[in-house]
Order: structure tokens, then C-alpha cells, then sequence
């Protein structure tokens, strides 16, 4: 029944513009950036529609070409651009964020210019009433929250009302210091938390912003007993470099009260490392949409983001035929070829 | 006795990113942008270091790497960037357009993201009393009182301190439709003309904004009677294509009471037409600051605007020595070679 | 009535990886080839979507990453990739085709590379029979009856049957010595032109393969007489040099009896001329679609091909705000800015 | 009496345009193609050529630019281009295969479109018998037999000629189960086993389609009882990761009847490993035409596969110079110096 | 006869590696160098092979690896590299050039580094006695007199060695004002003259270096009568701008007492003009040595510089069914195609 | 009182054209050569005005274009260009070096080409008597000896001069086998020890050159006996691969009688190692000069080693925030960021 629904997935957040220098560049050396298309929620979109989903992003960008430039970004990756309002405001503006990647001992670097973007001045009201009945699940994160205002009153009511037509509501914490304070933070996803269904925290968050103790597993089950949440993803990666992870995760589901997990992807060559937490929720996510099964969920975000770890971008670049590939060869047994071909 | 100052010259005004797509792409197309530095007053500071003068540029940038990648560029052509000023608020932003080249009969096309930049949160509290003695002389431009609130007002104080300590005061009015009105550009600058010395303006600037009418010699004559500036220069500029523009000046100097020109320069190959109007202006103080001779005014501006449209970039990337060649060759006689071996 | 259609156009046609050198490289010379994705038919829809309407493309694709390149670049550009067609089998390739750019006196040059590719092995059966209800508008040419055998069998049922469901049937005669011979040429063409209701052929191809004389105004309504043809296009190319042409153009409609045409392009500044015949028949079906308006078809189409011109690849890359201020420009008329701002 | 023959090596086999997105960027989203040229016996001749030798290539190129690339780039490597056979048919085309680099845990990915390229209409005829009394030895594999038809007729033809006329004929087995079966790989080349001097075989493929079982040592040997082998040849690779590989290698001879081995090396940096197992070929095959010992067979060959593993492309870029040095260094012993000044 | 001879020409001079910012950017702009091969006796060489003529080069290298880029260059063009001389001596380096390109009024700029390159450490005993006798022609230009000591020295040897053992022998006067005064030159040319068949100079040479006056024609005929040169070849380039030149050539041949000409090459589109001079002279000598036709060399010569405009680098890239197309199209006639396909 | 001197540091030594392949490419590779500027002592000012000093570089450079090119790079980074010397001479030229990066197991490379440069003809009497009070530290190193003639005189008499005015003098040994032996070195560096405050010398270099035996720390200790240094340094770099080094030092403080060291940095990801000695060097003359703290020179001289490292190009690209960053991670304790935002 749920098929029938126009869009699998729909997403809400801000979509900025990223800039980096090319490869192991620095900042003050490059004479070019990088062009890329990036935003937590459009990343999970994106990775939807990778897999094969039919999602859409709901945003606000400012009516000019280099919005155009995303927008061709979302469309090729198979995300629809129908919800996508444009502000015709000649001051409108597109956030930015320059993204530098590091090599041991120096880290990657982030410089954030999103203030007053276009999203800023997004009102519940640019989104269609009939939208809501037409998405199977929705999915915002604590980024939207943080930028306040607008943003956070859109993103609240957008979960009401999905929530109200019956969808799925999916909430990634992913918390930015740089944003806001783990207080006001704190504040604000617990207004909403009792409207998510399937929620993505971090052991870190819930030890310093929920100021939750014991074992992690305790921890994860305490947001279902509190706030209703049926499901808790937390993902554990490792950093042995800017150049090599480990990344592996924990889902919990309240209905079975069972803890699903694998062995983690190990040596993952990172290439970038922005956007593999999105592309872990966007996996986490199919898993459930197109299977209904949390060891799926753990599957394919594990290899997900082990795959977004490999391509430049905020975006993932795959295929559902190549993220089972990796999950086979993941779980490994019989010879393992050295190439596709 | 002026060679004893610090600077033959300091500016004021936005420095910006200016983010382009590569050669002919366009914005929609380009997978990278090329960086590059720019701002009216700030390419006129360039161009002067470019011919050998001490130029200084105040400005007020954020706190950060991508300022960085901005003050080495300006340091790279010789201008100080000790007159910086960095604004620490991790919300302090730069300003940033986006060019991107024509062709026949497509135009070049830019957009704006310079709102809220760091330069608008300037005080002239920040300026060091000591500087205003240390110049020969003072430039900025229309743009600077464009932006408006603190910007404007720093312009203004600048003028008028910097007049008191005996510089210079130059003024570009390149006019912006996009920034302010006619009405209230003409407001403001005929608050500032009496000030200064001497004065950058177009026929159509002159003929739309400042509703003058008649002979072009005339027109700029009245500036003089009017305000007590002392040189009018006045370009000419004609758009074959986005490829090609011929480029001449005219200059009056009311103390001679004369006009300077000469032949334009035609069928210029333009590869970058941004910041050629400011070259001119460059060329122009320089004839003036190195010989108090307004002919090498009409000379230098003309062949630094030329030069500066056959390179990529707003700042102009020559050297006096070129620039004397290119004059030698303009004024021609004798046999042209080919190549300069 | 029409609008309630999910498709503005369908187009049929193969769809081709171009591969070319750099800049002004040449094929010996170039260590990198850019990729392009091109097709009469598919540029048609390009041309279509950069104007805002929403089409489709029919093809035939190998199931591989090559194709999926090339299915991101056509969502990019608002054109439905719900119509492509994949084929697994291992062995289904792409046709390709490598392409050069001329400088005087050297020409642009083509390789081809498109035997066996797997638009070739398309059967009718492949397409649904829904799609013949659910477009205003189809569109083919003359490559896709000189590929033979399976694409020409199907493009000429496709013909018939958005024929029989209402649909208009267009016709780019696009003739290609190196694809067949004249005469097998003209008795394919005229075994579907009693189906065209839109024509678009040059003069060169009317004198030569249909071997009409006399003036090209009672040439082209010859179609109309003796096919049944409704609407009636020529272009004229002027090739000054590689990088400069003039691009003008006569559209006949049959049903008011006139002849539509504008002053021409003169020295279009010419960075890929690829397409840009395909960049025509756009603008030109999108006067019709868009306003029933030959003349606006006239200057449509125009400003399509000149701007095509302007860009590198086979697909156009503008919108329709671009367009109408680049067809406002060419009426002139008014103060014409030199820059976008 | 060898050194009079014109060449050291002719080599047979079908030569390839590789087209690989850069860096570690993958298919669907780069914009360009580097172009690589490539070919298992091209790139054997190619290695021998780098070690000082004098080798030609025997192939089937379509008569067109594409095919000058390739050309240029063999004679560049020093391998000559007089053996080449041009097919003037427009159709005539060049085979293709696109590669992507990996990054764990996602693997190098290969898409082949070689099927019907120019090669494969060879015929035996097209070789000039003068040649086979020019090489002092023959090399072809296991691929030339898989294309089948002409090609693999040809191969068998030229191994008999060149049998016949005094050169040694190596054969690398080269087994690609994309291409044929393994019964059918089997059968075609015990047809052509008693012609093999020197034959290159993997335990996998010993094992797997020879049906091979026991020691290494004692299947290796097996080829020179059940055939007249001279010398046989396994190497040894253990991939670490896509970036970090460990490659040694064995060799026996017959005649000696002793087993040649060194240290394997460990730790490659990986950057391309396409041509490895043909880069030890050459290196095997320079150590027997050179030294006739087999030690240095061993050790040019592992040194050789080492140095491929590090540069981009499928073709070694390296002199005997650089060989020697690495050689000397992997024995060690002494003071290593980080860098070569 | 001839034709059993190994080369078809061998040419002498210094080869050197130039170094450009990559399209229109400047020296003190551009982060890379393109990297080049160069050398005028080296172009022409490269010019007969692309028209199918085997020669070779003989010059004096550093033993490094950027000799061997240089190398690899000259092999892919099919000139032969076995008449290369290669130095030990660590402090043996490279001639090196500097190459910007111009836009107007900018002129295109040269910097050169190539004082005590290997080559001016030849020793004519460095070159094998049997090279005079396999080659049917021998080139040299002003410039290798230019460099004095021993490369004028071995120039004039090869000269005397080549004329006495049968060849032809050719000279460019080329002169560089940079290289050496007009009087040591005419000294220096004067003294080797009575051993030239075939002159290449230039108008402008003839009367300020060789004091010549009067009508172009009789000029040209006078170093028949004074030297017995039995060919006198003068090239006609018009400079519009650094973009644009028109070229066109006269050959007079004494034996037949002809003047040659055609109508000039018009609006060639300049990519890089360097070595367009040694592209004629290559066009012209082929003329002479594959048909023994001047007014083929004058087409062939007029064509080939065309061409060489049109392309990157000092060496022509192109090929004999180009340049016969080009000259095909130059004669004209016929329907002129826009694209060759 | 100190800080009343115009330059914190002055530096001497030749500065080069650093031209090196792109990535992982070799010189028989690439294309194009990214340009660099290079030199020890210069490496060694850049680092201190990267870490806020006021340095000056001493050195002579051609006047020509590509030391335009250089100078923009040394005063984009904050050193001043005020004491380049230019050589007029049309053929004065700049020293070259070629560097090519390296994968295990083929290591880095370097050619040089720097015989006959411009420093080579400095005289001291180029240099300005009022530059020795300006400054409260001079370095050199043994490269400036090693290029003997003019150089060796100048830095000798450099160093006299300085430390008369006060300065503190640093000298670097770095020795280099392929520009002196170890003879004439050692002979040569004893010389002018006497004039030495602060060494750096590598344990190798002691034991070989120096035939210093026994503990490191005593050999460190002799010099301070023998010559009246008053610090002196010793770095400690273990290479892992050409990716993957360690970096530790040792210093002695002979006033304090103490040795200065902290835990090495590990697993420093390499991506080019050229200039990272150097700047160490300025990491421990800062520590030296701002804070008079030799534990400071130990941590910002790993600091600045270690971060060279992870940068293209011989000289640093950082600042005192970022160094301060590092150090605090590096000495650890408390979460660690994988990430700065």
C-alpha cells in the first residue's frame, strides 16, 4: 500500500555549496575549488536514490545559476527537484562550506559560511499541503535545528505533519558544536524526539548532551522507553588517520528489543570522509523502507558509509548492485577477486 | 618631499573571492571554480605595485584560511598587507561573486554574494591615526558608498582625514545599478566630490546620474567649477564582442586647463575584462604620482587597461617594464617585432 | 487539454558517449579525453527541458557505469530518464563517437564508433504502450532511419503510433553522408513523411537528395503540397570561419500560408558547434508547444542554436530566462549592457 | 648469431585504448578520461623495449587518429610500429576498455567493449613471412586465444612459424573468465602447449582449469613432462588492499631442472596495477634473452612487476638503469638512501 | 636510388625542452609549465615524418630522465632517436625555453636558458662516419651557427661530409638577433653558403643582414649566381595579431629558372605560431624529396605552417592525408564540407 | 631592544625553479611540470614568517620573467623581497631542479640543473653595509658552501659580518654528496664554525663527515666544546616508505647544559618530504627567537617538520594557529577532533 506513495523518502535541510581545493591541497595554496553539492539530509537522499528509492529533498536555495548547478547535482543522482523552492531575492544567498582534507598530523579543516542563506528564510507554508501525504518516510537532522529560526520551526512542523499523514519520522542528532551549545541543543531534540520513530545518535552525544551513563546498549534503549522511538542507530567509527577508518554500527529495535550489528568494515581507504554518517542513515534506512529488517539496516549503512569513505564528495556514488557486491565480499567466505571485471 | 611617506598610495575598499568557472565554461557546466581576488579599490592598489609604487589597501576580511589565500595573493604583487584588518567572529564572512565569461552573443554574467561581509562591520576606530599621514595619496570608489552604513561612512572619514593631512584624495564613481539608485548614488557622492582631487567618471554616468548635458569636454570641465577637482578622466570604451573592445581615455586637468588623449588601443583580445577600468585608474595615478604628467596619465591608464584584459583575473599581472613596451609599440614607428625575445 | 500529458515530447534516438581532446588539442596530441553525452534526439530533449517543458528520451543502453554516466548528465538536465532502456547482456556497448575541434584552416573533425551499439538490438516491443498516450509531441530524425534495421523499424512504428494517439510527429531529416547514400535516404524519408507533421530540412539536403529546384520558399512548401506536412524549417548556416558563424533561419507553417524568419546571428562566437542544429529544432518545437507561434519558434530556435554554439558538448546549457533576454538583446533596441550583473 | 635478427621479440595480440576516470574518481563521475594505451603483448614488448631490447608488436589497428595515439605512444616506448596493420574500413574500430581504480573496501572496476574491434579481422595472410626470421623469440597469451576466430588462428599460426624458423616462443596462459570458459581455454591451448618454450601459469589456474593438484613445485614441473616446456613460470601476488600489494615469484628450468626464487617485495604502493603480470613477463623474458639465466629472470621479472605496480597506465615506464637500481636495493645490504639525487 | 639510403634527411641542431603556462596565462601566473620539445632542425625533422619521410635527428642530450621525456617525443613522431648523442657528465644539462603566449596588444614573450647545454659539447667525432652515407638529405639553420664554437664547428663538418658523400644539402638562415650580431651572421652564412642546395631566408634577412636591394625576385635569384644554390625558398607571414596571421611562401628554382608561389593561407586561427617557419620548411623540402616538384613545396610548405598554427608546440602534428586535404581545400573548388566526418 | 631590528631573521642561498611532475606521475610521463620555488634558506625564512616573523631572504636571481614568478611566491608567504639582488645579464639564469615523488619501491627523484646560476656571481658587495644591523639572527647552510666561488665567499663573509653586529648565527650542515665530498666539506664547514651559535647537524653527517664516534649526545656536546656553538640539532626521521615517515630531534643547549626532545610524530602521512628539514630549522630558530625556550625549537620544529611533510612543495603553508593546534594534539591528553570545524 505503501508503494503507491509518490516518494519513498523525503528529506529536509539546507543545501550548501562546498569548495575544495583539489586532492591534498591546501586552502591558501590551490588556485581552483572543487565544486560540491552537500547538506546531512540531502546526502541521505541522495543515498537513497542511489539504491535505487525514490526520494526528494525539500529546501530553499536562491534563484540564480550556481543554485542551478546544485539542482543538476540532486537530478542526476536520481533525487527529484520538484520540492526545492527558489527565492527570487537578489540578496538571496546560498550557504557555503570550504572543506580542506588533512593527512596525519594535520587534520581536515571545515570554514562554514551559511549564515543568512536562502533556507533561512524558508516558512512551513512554501511547503504543499498535499506533499505530506505523498512520502512513505521523512527525515531531518539536529543540523536543522541548530540553525534555528525558520529552519527549526519548519523542520518541527514538517514532522508533525508527516507524522500526522502517517509517515515513517527518521531524525539524525548529529550534533555541530560550532552551531550550537549541547544545552540548547539538548532543549530542542527533546521537543521533538517524541515525534521520531527511527533515531540516529552518537555513544558521544548521548554521554555529553543526555548526559547518559552504562553501557551503551542501556543507553540506546533508554530513547524508546522515554520518548517512544522504535528504533536507535549508533555508529562506531575509528579513526587510525585522516586516511584510514573503521566503521561499524549498533541498531536497536524496540518492537523485536534486539540489537542488530556485524563486524565493522576495517582499513576503509578514506578518500573523503564527509557525508559517510549520511550515507550510513540513508543505508540504515533502505534497509527498513525496501526490506523491513534491521540487520539489513546495519548492512547497508555499514557498507554505505565504508563506500562513501572512498569517493571525493559530501555525495554517495554507488549502486545498489555495488553496495551488495561490497556487502557479499564483506561478509566474505569463498575467494575474493582483486577486481570487477 | 612626498617620497618620504610610507605609501605613494592607499585604498580603501571590499576585497572579494571571485569564483569563476575555467575558460569558456559556464556556471551550470564547471566541475571547479578558479579563485581569484578582486575588489575596484583593491586592483587599483595592485596596479600600482604592479608599476613599481609602495600601495597599501585597507579592507577587513574574516579570520580566516580563505582570507589567507586572499592576502597572499595581494602580498604576491607587492601591495602591504599590513593595513588588514581581520574580523575573529567565527560569523565574519567574505565577500565572494562569481563571474562567468561570454561568448557571442551570449554576455558575461556575474553573481553577487558580498551581503554582511566582513568589510560592512568596519569602524574607522580601526584605522591607525598614524596612517593618514603616511600616504601621498588616497583612493577609493562608488562602490565603497554603495555598500552603505559603515563602509560608507569610513570612506567619507577617510577622504576627509586623509585631505587634512595633506594626500591626494582620488574617486572612482563606477557606478553600480545593482547596488544602489541613481538618485541616491548622485546624493552621496556630490556629499564627497568637494573632497576630492581627482575624479574617475563615464559619459553615461555623467549624462544619466548627474543629468549633465552637452559636449563630453564640457561635461567634464564642470566638475571642476563645480566641485574643485582638479583632474576628470573619463574612458571610452567600445564592446566589438565579449572578444574583442577597443579602449581609449580622455583627461582634463584644470590647473592646465587641457585635455590629454590619444589613439585608442583597438581590437584588444580580451581574455578577462574585469578590473580594466580600475587598471586605467592605476595608470592614470601613476602618470601622476611618478610624473605630475597627465599625457603619461592618458598613457599608462590606456596601456595598463588594454594589458589588463588580455589576463585572467581582476588585478592586473604586468610590470613597468612591459607596460613601456606596450606604450612604445602603441605609439609605433619603425618595425614591429612579432615576439618580444 | 494537452498539459494533462505526464510528457511535453518524447524523442527517439541513439544516445552516444562523445569523447574529444581538450580545448584546441587534437586526438594525437591530448592525454585526456572530455566526456560528453550526446544524440540528435537526446539534445532535442536537452533543449526542451533547459526550457522548461518536460520530456523524454527513448534509448538503448548497456547496463554499465559508461550508460550510468550518461543517465546522470540527462536527469541533470531535467529531461525523464524513465524511458532508457538497458541491456545486460556483457557485451552491449555505447556507440561512441570521438570529436575534434578546427582552427582555420584546419577543420573540426569526427571519428565514429557507433556499429553494434545497443540501440541497435531495440525491439518495439520494448517500449510501453502507455508511453503513446502520455506525450503531446514525438521527435526523431534522420539518423535514427539511416542506423536501419531494428532502429529504423522502430522509429517508424513510434511514429505511427503517437500519430494515431494524438500526438504531434516530428522530423529533423538531418541527412549523413557517412551513415547511407541519398537515394536509400529519400525512400526511407518519404515512406514516413506522410506521418511528419513538423519538418526540419535544410536546403543543401532538399536541392540534393529530393532534387527540388527553384526558390527555397516554394521548396519548402512542396512538403506541405505533397505530404501533408504542417510546419516546414531550414535553417542557414554561415561558416565564416570554425570559431565564427552567422545562424539564421525560415519556418513555413502550412495552415496560415507564411513564411516566419528574423535578421540572423551574425559572428556567433562559435566554442562547439555540435548540437546546435538539434538546439534549433528545440526552441523551434517549443514555440509551437509553448505559444502555437512560428515566429516565436523562429526566434526560439535561433537563440538556441546561436547559444548552443557558445557552449562545449552536443547539449545546450541555458534556461529559459537566458534565452528570452538573448532573444530581447537581438531585438535590441535600448542602452545594451556589456555583462550580466 | 641471434643479435643479427632485426628483433629481439615480436609479440602478437590485440592492443587496446584504455580510458580511466583520474585519480582515484569513478565512471559516473568524472568528466574526463585519461587515455592509456594498453594490451597484454604490447605491454610485454613495451617492458622489454624499457629494459634496452629491441621489440616490434604484431596487431590489427582500424586506420584512423585514435589509432595514431596508440601508435605514437608505442613508438615513444621504443617499441617499433612497423608491424602494425591499418584496417581502412570506416567501420573498422579500436577495442576499448575503461577502468577504474579502487579504494578499499571498493574494488578496481574493469567494462570491456572489445568485441568486433579491427583485430579481430586479421588474417594470417597480412603477416610478411620475412618477419619470422627476424625475432629471436615469440610471445603471445592466452587472451589472443580467447578473442577466438582470426585472431586465435593467427596466434597458433605465428607460434608454429616462428617455432619453425628458429625463435623461442613464450606463451602467458593469462586466463579472463569473462572472455571464455575454462574448457574451453583449456583444450585450445593444450593445442598449442608443445609449441611452448617458455610458458607463464598461475597456480589458480594450474589448479583450477588444468585440474593441476599437489605441490606447486611438482605442477610446474609437469608442463615440461607433458609438453617439451622449457621454462615455467608462476608469480605470486598477495593484495593487501587495492593500494599495498606483495608480488614474488618461481621460476623453473627445465634443462637445469632447478627452481629460481628471491624475498618477494612487499609493501608496493600501488598506483596502477594493470600490466603487472605482463611487466614481469618482460622482465622474465629480458633475463633469458639477455643472460640466459634464469636467476635474472626472476629478479628483472619481480623487479619489473614491482616498478609497473607504481606508475599509472598499463605500459611499464622505467629504464634498465632504474630497473638495476631497484634490484640492487631489494637485495639491500649497505646504507639505503631515501632518494635518488 | 636514393631511396635504399636509411634516412631520407637527417637535420642537426640543438634540441630543447620548452617550458609554457598552459594556455593564455602568464609566467608569473600559471602554477604549471606544459612541458615541449623543440629545436628548428629538430622540427623540420618532425615535420618529414609526419609526412611519411624517415628521418633523424642528431643532437647532444644530457643522459637524464628529461632527456628521455624528449626522446619519447621525438620517437612518437617517428624520428628516428638512434643519432642522439647522450652526456654522462652529471653537469650536463639541458637547453631550456621559456614560451608565454600573446593577446593584443600583449605580444607572445620568450625567455631562454640554453648557454653551455650537452650540445655545445659536440665533437663532429661523436658522429658515426657511415650517417653521411645514409641519408639523402642534410639540414641545418642559422641558429646552430649561431651557437659558435662546437656546434658551428660540427654543423659545417656535417655539412662538407654530407655534400661530399651526395646528399642534398639544406639551410635555413633563420637569424635570431638574439643569438648573434648581422655581421658576425652574414660572416658565418657567407662561409658556408658555396656547400647549400637548398636556402630558406627571409626577405628581411636578404636586405639587412646581406645588404640586398631591389626587386624580392632578384634578390632571391642572386644566391644562385653568387653561391650556386640551386633553391632559394623566402616565406611570406603577415601578422594581423597574435591570433591571426595570413602565411604564404615564393621558391625559386634555379635549375629550372621558375619562380613557385600560390595565393596565400588567409586568417589562420594561431594557436602557438612557434615553429610554423620550421613546418614550412619541412612542407618544402618534402615537396622536393618525394616528387622533386617546387611548386609541391611550395604547397606542401605553405600547408604544413598553416597547419602547425593550429597546434600546441613547436612539432607539426599532423599527418599526409591532412595536409593534402588542407592543400585539396586551399585549391578550393566544389562544395567546401564544415567538418570532416 | 632586539625587536627594534627591521628583520627577525636574514637567510642567504640560492633559491630555484622547483619543476616537478603532478600526483605520482614521472618525468617520462607527464605533460606538464608544477612549478615550485625552493632553496634551503629560503625554506628556512618562509617558515618563520608562516610562524608571524619579519624575514628577509638574501639572494640573486636573473631579471627576468620566472624569477617574477619566484618573487611572488616569497612575498606571497611573508618574506621579504627587498634584498633579491637581480642580474641584468640577458643570460644570467635561474638554478633548476626536477623532482619526481616516489612509491615503494622506486624512490623520489631529483635532477638538478643549477650550474652557472645567477647567485654563482654574487659578489658581497651587492649587499647593502645597513642590512647587518637589521637583523637579530642570520642562517645559511652548507649547500652555500658547497657551491663554492662567490657563494662560499659571500656566506662566509656574511656570517663574519652579522655576528660582528650583533646577530646570532645559524648554520645548517646539510650535506649534500653529489655537490662537494665529504673532504672539502668537512675543511671547509670547520671553518667557519667558529662563527656558529646555533648548528644543525644529523647524526650521520657527524659520524662520517666528522668521524665523530661513540653517543649521539656527546658528539652533539663536542661541537659546543670545539667551537663555541651554542646549540645545536639533531634531527631524527625514520622513512617507512616514501608515504610514511617518522620525525623526532634532539637539541642541546649548551648555556643550560641540557638536552631538549619530546616523543617523535608517527605515521606522518608523506606527501612531499622536500623542505621538511628546512623547516624544522625554522620551527627551532623560533622557539629560539620568540620565546628563548629550546624545548619551544624542539616542538615547533617536529611541529613544522612534520607538517611540512603533508604539503606540496619545498616550503611551509601554515601559521602559528595551526602549528599551536598540532603541538597541543601531538602532546595530546583530552578528546581529539578527527576534524577542525
Amino acid at each position: 500500500m505503501q508503494a503507491s506513495k509518490r516518494y519513498d523518502a523525503v528529506t529536509f535541510g539546507e543545501i550548501m555549496l562546498r569548495l575544495s581545493p583539489p586532492g591534498t591541497q591546501r586552502f591558501a595554496q590551490s588556485t581552483v575549488f572543487e565544486k560540491q553539492t552537500g547538506g546531512a539530509e540531502l546526502n541521505v537522499a541522495m543515498g537513497l536514490a542511489a539504491l535505487g528509492l525514490r526520494p526528494a529533498v525539500v529546501s530553499r536555495l536562491p534563484d540564480n545559476e550556481i543554485s542551478r548547478y546544485l539542482a543538476r547535482q540532486i537530478q542526476a543522482g536520481g533525487v527529484s527537484g520538484e520540492c526545492l523552492i527558489y527565492d527570487a531575492d537578489p540578496n538571496a544567498r546560498l550557504g557555503i562550506y570550504y572543506y580542506e582534507s588533512g593527512a596525519a598530523p594535520r587534520k581536515p579543516s571545515v570554514v562554514y559560511d551559511r549564515k543568512n542563506s536562502a533556507v533561512n528564510h524558508i516558512s512551513p507554508r512554501e511547503i504543499p499541503d498535499e506533499l505530506y501525504s505523498q512520502a512513505r518516510l521523512f527525515h531531518t537532522c539536529g543540523i536543522s535545528l541548530a540553525l534555528g529560526g525558520a529552519v527549526r520551526q519548519t523542520a518541527a512542523e514538517m514532522m508533525h505533519r508527516f507524522k500526522q499523514a502517517g509517515a515513517l519520522v527518521s531524525f539524525d542528532v548529529n550534533y555541530r558544536a560550532n552551531l550550537w551549545g549541547e544545552e540548547e541543543a539538548r532543549a530542542a531534540i527533546e521537543d521533538i524526539l517524541p515525534l521520531v520513530d527511527i533515531l540516529f545518535i552518537s555513544e558521544e552525544t548521548s554521554r555529553r548532551m543526555f548526559q547518559k551513563q552504562g553501557e551503551l546498549k542501556d543507553i540506546m534503549k533508554s530513547y524508546c522507553a522515554q520518548y517512544g522511538v522504535q528504533v536507535v542507530a549508533t555508529t562506531q567509527r575509528q579513526v587510525i588517520s585522516p586516511q584510514k577508518h573503521h566503521f561499524g554500527s549498533l541498531i536497536y529495535g524496540a518492537q523485536e528489543d534486539v540489537f542488530f550489528t556485524e563486524e565493522p568494515y576495517r582499513d576503509i581507504q578514506v578518500i573523503d570522509r564527509i557525508g559517510s554518517g549520511d550515507a550510513f542513515v540513508a543505508g540504515a534506512l533502505f534497509g527498513l523502507l525496501q526490506y523491513g529488517d534491521l540487520q539489513r539496516s546495519v548492512e547497508y549503512g555499514n557498507a554505505m558509509a565504508a563506500l562513501k569513505n572512498t569517493v571525493t564528495g559530501d555525495l554517495p556514488c554507488t549502486s545498489l548492485q555495488e553496495v551488495n557486491a561490497v556487502i557479499a565480499a564483506h561478509h566474505g567466505g569463498g575467494v575474493q577477486s582483486e577486481m570487477n571485471r
